[in-house]
């Protein structure tokens, strides 16, 4: 019993890198989209996100079924339901890579980044970027300093949506209320996307440690 | 055993209505020192929001010493692991409410919310509240038909979200960026808000029913 309940938890483990990879294509694909005003490329990422859906809801029924079966105890217990709660948080990543191509899909053939925040959504992008490859390499690793090391992209992310807003209330700004509507949005979401691949991290932290005390709930 | 686990699992219903009526509250208040430019009242819900985190750390902790100590199975499980989901999305409205507040702190001694779109944030916390009274009598009584209602409640709040963008786009906005970035993300944690006291009812649902088949992840 207890080694293919290993097994299942390193299937589980495998599920969780694959949906990992996924949300790391979306928000790259995504960004391009938004910049280059690429509707194909925008569809492509909406469409794909219901491969994340499906993702988690096996993840989900994996562990039910694992649950019920085997009555796992102490740390089986724990990555069990630290899994569930890693899947909830990948699978949210992917909606916002599917929000930021949404925005570009309906400005398309213009792009929905006016020059002024170019850069700074460009940085944002590699951020998460970063930020989702190293999530992945935690989950694969276990590695507890990597996973530290995400609080500081965390805080660049945080210092460029800070940027953005600047741009956007600056008195010269000329692009007018929609495209400020836009951006305003387009931050909330890459910023949001950098918490949970956090959240995700700390997780990893927690499986290794059992403990919480690096946590301080990203918001 | 099984006595003190239902106990316990009693235990934790109240603590999530506990929570409920925390989060009803928040809102609320948020949405008055919103409208009213009251800073005391937005400090208020700032200040406690730490009352909702510590009740959710609570109820993460009893459902893991539950689980680990009593190994549920079935329903019991899935009780506990739902109650672990719910916590973890009230918990996040509790956030959404602080960040209406922070927003009415930021603009204090100005009102954030300008006369052409008062109507709309009244109704949209209107709106909120009464999901999440809604979502509080959904654990309390289990009453899936209401838990169904929550979904028009929750049609209702995209519209007055599409509202708010209409207003904010149409060619005599006299009030600027930066009001306008503000009641993007007002109008985004409100649906946001909206969004998560559906999940917890889905929950709610889940549990008596067994069966997901009413979820389309709400986002």
């Amino acid at each position: 019993m207890r080694d293919a309940f290993h097994d299942e938890l390193n299937a589980l483990n495998d599920r969780l890198m694959q949906m990992t990879n996924l949300v790391r294509s979306a928000i790259s694909r995504a960004t391009t989209a938004l910049l280059d005003a690429d509707l194909q490329l925008a569809e492509s990422v909406i469409s794909q996100d219901a491969e994340v859906n499906r993702l988690y809801a096996e993840i989900e029924t994996s562990i039910y079924e694992l649950m019920a079966t085997q009555q796992p105890v102490a740390v089986d217990l724990r990555t069990a339901i630290t899994a569930l709660r890693m899947g909830a948080d990948l699978e949210r990543m992917g909606d916002l890579a599917e929000h930021v191509a949404k925005i570009a899909r309906m400005r398309h053939p213009v792009s929905a980044i006016p020059v002024e925040v170019r850069d700074t959504i460009v940085e944002m992008g590699q951020i998460a970027e970063r930020l989702v490859t190293k999530t992945g390499s935690c989950i694969a690793t276990r590695d507890v300093d990597l996973a530290k090391e995400l609080e500081d992209d965390d805080d660049a992310m945080d210092r460029l949506h800070r940027r953005l807003f600047r741009v956007l209330l600056s008195k010269d700004w000329p692009h007018g209320i929609e495209p400020a509507v836009d951006i305003t949005l387009i931050g909330r979401y890459y910023e949001r996307y950098a918490d949970h691949a956090v959240r995700v991290a700390r997780d990893v932290v927690y499986l290794v440690t059992g403990s919480r005390e690096f946590d301080d709930s990203a918001s």
